[in-house]
């Protein structure tokens, strides 16, 4: 199932920390994941050390690779679910009311009923579940999490409608995202925290030189955790963006609550009940991992967020709730991992391939009608225009043809849905609706409008192509705050070094996920790196083909970058695992 | 100068990631650094992963180690600070005033002036010269490192006496302490950091399996630091407590401003002026390390810890001030890693080389008069008395015994001296005056009351045994808070088991930097070693020689675990230094 992992540049063979023993206390189904999963963990610790390619789970929904019928089993186990009790979580430990009123941005309304838990009780049965977990060690640990992966990725067709009809995702970019993406960068956090985890060796006989026999000891470290994870699952990705932090924490000791959207559950719930199946079957008590989804109004986040025994917090979504949190959770001494939202950009200086990178950028606008956290929204062009392939083309020209572009894409209605998706909430659909209005109010013009497409299945479903926006760079105010949504604004600057300042200036402040450049001047590339390092986003360069800015590759691309107010936090990095757990030692003479 | 690293029971040979290259544009200087420093990182490097032994810097100060008059060298440059403007950092960037007042706790007032910063000129000194040092790259930052700690090294009797006249540290304690053994935790926390960046490499050629050709693409990682960091220096460590955090922000890219606790700014000011000479000589901009000391009741740490531009901040002293800077601080989405105070504990079961525990605890208790963070407060002990080698020891014969193993270390006042040093304020000496009261008032009695040593030397110093007060375990608002100074409690328990359970409960809600266990019993050693990994602390156990509970060793004993509230971050473990950069990436096609 797995690719081999591609070395690039870098000796990845020498790298790996060695493993650990495995405790003898382990429980046996445990110990046989160790031996089952260790070339899938081997090839994902080579490849998070590499960065090289590497996807354990395939991106293609074809029968060819999943098998016959396993499309239609996948839809089958989605609809089983409709307007029924979800009773794979029926055990877990504090159900006291049954919740749920999920509706597709579709139109369908889901009628599925999820077990609501007491806080209290919730929490108890957490901690009583950690300390066998935490002292079965980190590779037992890891392999129990590749088996729940791999449960999970068992599921990938149900989990595929599951997103479709609570996030809007088009049904392919929900199955790859969904699954087989996410499940790739489930994989990848396990890496990255087993290899933390395996950098502190289980023991060592410490031997200092001395007058006559040397001084001797025997030094065991042991990783504890730092107690009960919460996940804060978001509407429009919530298995991809809920996974690295879910499996970080539960790799590394943790018990973990599943806190999903309350209109994103059935994917969260698919996902704990899949892992509390892999617990059990390793013989480790399924509370490690609970679904705590919440009454309407309740408030259940803050809840969570507050109580003593939570002491890490993942969270993706507003930043006005991931500000609270990084500040009263940061304040009580949590570990909090946020994404929330930024001012993505691409900077046009020059295109060496115009027809490649108008596809290109035409494809990131309108893909699941730009609600992914990572769709470019300011275009900084010089108002001179630029110069490309096809010879120069003025500021509006390039309007016009990304307009075109994004039509070619988006003209024909029934194959529009299958990229553009479904509007996620009445906020995307009102900023869609308003174009015009924005336009006027910051000075600018409407160079395409956002056109209502009507989905030849779903009536009720808003679909919405992506509108441009033509700014001037005066009109900061508009363009440096996110418009969430099938919105993107072409901000008319002096030159590129003004495109280059404004870029590195707007993206310090409001922060971004994501960042492009397109040049055919090495030093204009060069002075971007610089610009994107100063503002602390990642970059891409000169996309013209299958690569688009808005995608990143698990095990190789790292999602976000701490490093500028858009998120705290990167998928994955060294930093992302490392607070998740605590080493104590014991010493004595040998 | 470095011993060679002992590997352990690990394999470290294999572990190691690749350097990256040295960029082209370092200063020519900086790259003949990172050819001299090599082995020694490559020995620091296998030693932070085998945690196996390693000292480069020697811990004697004997002639034979240092040469025939270093040591007279060493008194005769502190001697010519005293009474003086520090001129070495008349080059700082923004001196607006002087400042200083420090007395010695052995009596004489140094009368030695720093330079005073304006705020606003530091930060800006300090942004200026981060981008450089950042483009130079981890291996050169490493090597600088390296070299800026070897200058220090230079100057370890200068420092010992800076230190023992501004702590009351003993000579020889200080000369090791404030000396090698904090070089060494500076070049533990070098090697962490290099490693840690080391994990991202530095370029990467990715390639996809497709259809047709494989989609190739080349992504550059570049390590950007967070910004400025803050170090605030204590009073008891400057240096041992300043370094690892000092040198692991320095080594991942960022500018430290170093503020030293009032009373020892002469340790750190040596320390900064040996950095800046490191960084000039290699090529870069001295403000990258500046010293920012406070006037008198100015509050800078305050000020300093809430400037937008320093983003890392670490912190060793009081809890009260620790707990504002992990809340505001925190809450501000800085890196804040503090080390505050707690109940370092000692659980007594029973004792398998009575003489050797005894001696070993007195020390314990003896160096430095209990002024450190790590020395124990809290002995637990059954009160039906102990089994030993010696037969059976009741609850108050072994207080008579631990009293007398401390009168042996300290009756002869000129030998005491060089144990005790002197102590360091008012708040120690009124606590060590006040045993009498404070056993009264739990309901203990006092088992030997902490004496006053005259100093042969220095009459105006107040030196102080350790005292002990024994208390029953019913006492819990006495002994469940630190008792800072030349104190311990002997606490009366009703079992093995309620002291294991005494220890946990409190450390988990008070903190703790160390614990030891005594027991002839395998059980009782392993629940003690649960008991440790629930209360989240590192266990010495039976020491009986010359290892004692409040000494780790770098390299290979973690400081701290961060698991405890203590301190909330451990010297030095991936954690502490993944969390000082940030990762950006540059994607294009091949």
């Amino acid at each position: 199932m797995s690719a081999e992992p591609h070395a690039g540049t870098y000796a990845h063979e020498a790298v790996l920390p060695h493993p650990h023993p495995v405790p003898e206390a382990a429980p046996p189904a445990a110990r046989e994941l160790v031996a089952k999963h260790r070339e899938a963990l081997d090839e994902a610790l080579a490849a998070v050390t590499s960065r090289g390619y590497l996807s354990r789970y395939p991106e293609s929904p074809s029968p060819r690779v999943y098998g016959e019928g396993a499309a239609e089993a996948g839809e089958q186990a989605f609809e089983g679910h409709l307007t029924r009790d979800f009773a794979e979580l029926d055990d877990q430990p504090a159900t006291d009311g049954r919740v749920g009123d999920e509706v597709s941005p579709y139109g369908p309304t889901l009628r599925i009923t999820y077990p609501h838990q007491d806080v209290e009780g919730l929490m108890a049965a957490a901690q009583h579940a950690i300390p066998a977990w935490r002292d079965a060690g980190a590779e037992v640990r890891a392999a129990v999490c590749v088996d729940a992966v791999d449960r999970i990725h068992a599921r990938s067709f149900e989990m595929a409608h599951a997103v479709m009809h609570t996030s809007g995702q088009p049904f392919v970019m929900s199955f790859q995202a969904a699954g087989p993406h996410a499940q790739d960068r489930a994989l990848e956090a396990i890496a990255y925290a087993l290899f933390e985890q395996r950098r502190v060796p289980s023991s060592v006989v410490w031997e200092k030189p001395a007058k006559g026999e040397p001084v001797r000891m025997t030094k065991d470290y042991r990783v504890v955790p730092r107690g009960v994870a919460l996940v804060i699952g978001c509407n429009t990705f919530p298995t991809w963006n809920s996974y690295p932090g879910l499996f970080a924490s539960l790799a590394t000791g943790n018990a973990v609550v599943v806190k999903p959207h309350p209109r994103a559950v059935l994917p969260l719930a698919i996902s704990v009940a899949a892992i509390r199946e892999a617990l059990r079957a390793a013989g480790f008590d399924p509370d490690l991992v609970t679904l705590a989804p919440e009454a309407d109004g309740e408030g259940l986040a803050k809840t969570l967020a507050l109580h003593p025994a939570v002491k890490v917090i993942d969270y993706t979504g507003g930043p006005t709730f991931g500000n609270w949190l990084e500040r009263e959770a940061g304040a009580a001494g949590k570990a909090v991992y946020t994404e929330k939202a930024g001012v993505n950009t691409v900077v046009i200086d020059s295109i060496p391939d115009l027809r490649g990178a108008l596809g290109n950028l035409a494809f990131s606008f309108t893909l699941y009608s730009g609600q992914m956290c990572t769709t470019p929204q300011n275009v900084y062009v010089p108002r001179a225009g630029v110069d490309t392939d096809e010879g120069h083309v003025s500021f509006d020209e390039l309007g016009e043809k990304l307009a075109a572009a994004i039509g070619r894409l988006t003209g024909d209605d029934a194959k529009a849905v299958e990229l553009l998706g479904a509007t996620v909430n009445d906020g995307v659909r009102e900023r869609a609706a308003g174009l015009a209005a924005l336009a006027s109010s910051a000075g600018g013009r409407v160079v395409v409008d956002s056109r209502q497409v009507a989905h030849p299945r779903y009536p009720d479903a808003v679909v919405r192509t992506p509108g441009l926006v033509a700014l001037d760079v005066t009109a900061e105010s508009t363009y440096s705050q996110e418009c969430f949504g099938p919105v993107a604004f072409l901000v008319a600057t002096d030159s590129t070094e003004q495109s280059l300042a404004t870029f590195r200036d707007t993206v310090r402040e409001h922060g971004a996920m994501t960042a492009a450049v397109y040049s055919t001047s090495e030093q204009v590339l060069d002075d971007a790196r610089d610009a994107a390092a100063d503002a602390g986003v990642a970059l891409s360069e000169n996309l013209n083909g299958q690569v688009f800015v808005n995608q990143t590759a698990a095990f190789s691309d790292f999602h976000g970058t701490g490093a500028n107010p858009a998120a705290n936090a990167a998928y994955t990095d060294g930093a992302f695992v490392a607070s998740r757990f605590r080493v104590v030692t014991s010493r004595r003479h040998t």
